[in-house]
């Protein structure tokens, strides 16, 4: 499954809206249609919409490509600003856009046609790298799944989440592809249900046996010792180690705490944010209610209520076994560890 | 509003299971279809589907009238396991059932058709006595919220669980109508939505500020001093203070914990089954998976994967800052408080 493909000039994007009852694929040529369809979530999960905006950036420069050098890069800053603000909270998106817009600005004495044509190589660039860090944190994760696992995740932080492969859900890959044998408890996670639609689909699809729950059984599973382990991915993670999240991350990590389970959060090092000192600066983005009054266009809850759809949120690094990098683990993250660890990574992450 | 009402010879059920949409009224002249009723959760809340289960017994001892005493006897005898087969968790359904029959085989030299008008009267008392009981139990509670609390619920433990007024939102209720300001965030509680489509529901008809959630951001909202304190209804409560409730309430009651927040249980003396030593012994239902992988009638999730639905969990009495009773309310409920308690109210709860 290729959700994320760019082929003859044109961004293909698989629709996570109908997943799992349709599979349809949409084109895109214009990069104010990719914002909007970060947006709209045809495509989300922090990896997935950083390698997607860097596309919208690379078909920005395409549009622009025969304007002169400064209407060139105003167009681009233009198209970079609306890419960036089609969701606040996951980091990749950001990173993705200024790592394009760095790579634009480094090609001096380069005509525009020139710059587009390298942004559409770096765009690929960025979308084989996601393949290979997701590997490579599979690999690193996988030791730390024992044989016969029983794993609790949260939302969907796989393939669909990303260009391939997955971050949590690369970590079960890396294990299952190891030998050992995993079971998968998946929280549907609304109100969006990408663990029912989306996680479920993809690992049923690869004969890995998953389990879907609401969300408000994780606790009672724990408890019965259904559950050995949580793994998630990350949409933005602080200097100190605090983790933005999927909505219900955070309970799952107390809970976990609770039950002395291991909470591990698989991630790349474009999900870091260390300008930020703790998780309390991340903006936490606030969807719309119709997600919580509406189910596929159909009221659930009564008129005249009020509702509170906070899309994600932040867990402290206190409540974290390990982050599982590309670089190796993280255990008990603190600012100090971070430092020092992406100083030996010999990576430049502010 | 009157959600379980008789006349006629006819038990008037509001049809739960399409609020707030459409509010529809279904009619019964058979236990059997009363006992189907409840199984399919036209009506549900524990103080509810006892009521409404003694209404079944009076239905099939009118229907028996014109039979001789054994044949009488023997067809509410089977009655009687019918309706206590429709669901096992929730206590009150058996007690209610109990209640009944004890009171058919008192009456010594009667005739069925005498029987059968005596059980009537006595299937109105417990209705009656059910709203009663729920205001004692209000009242009592009233004094435990702060003005200005913000109150999380879960599940509706609210006027539509019961015959009217309701334990947890009763005691909302009663400290309103105290004159204090009460805010509500109700969990949505996947998968049946009794949070988003009837607590939400009936606390709005009155007016009482009613925001809704997903079930897992209750622990980010804890995290934010969102909430003051959770309170809750029960299914069945064990004699050590154990309390089965809908599926999450353990998962709440850690969160709670957690964050230092008091966590309340309103639950009337038929909840507790004090032949059970823990919650360990209670039967937890489960229910079809199409709870999950579907909505209403429309497939979510994906074929061939597995399906976890519980429809309720034990929170451990440590949990539990009070259980409020409509004898008042025990703090910290163990084994010998409970005793000790009931022993003091002089009721026979074995």
């Amino acid at each position: 499954m290729d959700s994320i493909r760019f082929e003859k000039n044109i961004l293909v994007l698989l629709d996570q809206r109908l997943l799992p009852i349709e599979e349809i694929y949409l084109e895109y040529s214009d990069w104010r249609m990719v914002a909007n369809a970060i947006k709209e979530m045809v495509v989300r999960g922090a990896p997935a919409i950083g390698a997607v905006a860097a596309f919208g950036i690379a078909l920005a420069a395409d549009e622009l490509k025969d304007a002169d050098t400064a209407s060139f890069f105003s167009g681009l800053a233009m198209a970079a600003a609306g890419l960036k603000a089609a969701r606040p909270t996951a980091v990749n998106l950001a990173w993705a856009v200024e790592r394009m817009l760095k790579v634009a600005k480094n090609q001096i004495g380069c005509s525009p046609s020139q710059i587009a044509e390298i942004l559409l190589t770096e765009a690929k660039q960025i979308a084989q790298e996601d393949r290979e860090v997701n590997k490579k944190i599979g690999d690193f994760g996988a030791e730390l799944i024992p044989d016969n696992a029983k794993v609790l995740t949260h939302c969907n932080a796989g393939a669909l989440a990303t260009v391939g492969y997955g971050t949590a859900l690369g970590v079960v890959r890396s294990a299952v592809a190891a030998g050992k044998k995993v079971i998968v408890y998946a929280d549907e996670t609304r109100p969006y249900l990408q663990g029912s639609r989306l996680t479920a689909w993809e690992l049923s699809r690869e004969n890995i046996p998953v389990t879907i729950i609401a969300d408000n059984m994780a606790g009672y599973l724990m408890k019965q010792k259904k559950i050995d382990l949580v793994i998630v991915g990350a949409d933005r993670i602080a200097a100190n180690g605090d983790v933005a999240n999927k909505i219900g991350t955070y309970s799952l990590a107390v809970l976990a705490a609770a039950h002395q389970l291991p909470f591990y959060v698989a991630a790349p090092f474009s999900t870091f944010d260390l300008t930020l000192k703790t998780g309390e600066e991340i903006p936490i983005e606030e969807r719309c209610e119709t997600e919580l009054t509406h189910f596929y266009g159909k009221r659930i809850a009564p008129e005249g209520i009020g509702c509170y759809n906070p899309s994600f949120d932040v867990t402290p690094a206190n409540y974290l076994t390990a982050i599982i990098t590309e670089a190796g683990i993280i255990y008990q993250p603190t600012t100090e560890k971070l430092q020092s660890f992406f100083k030996e990574a010999g990576h430049d992450r502010r």
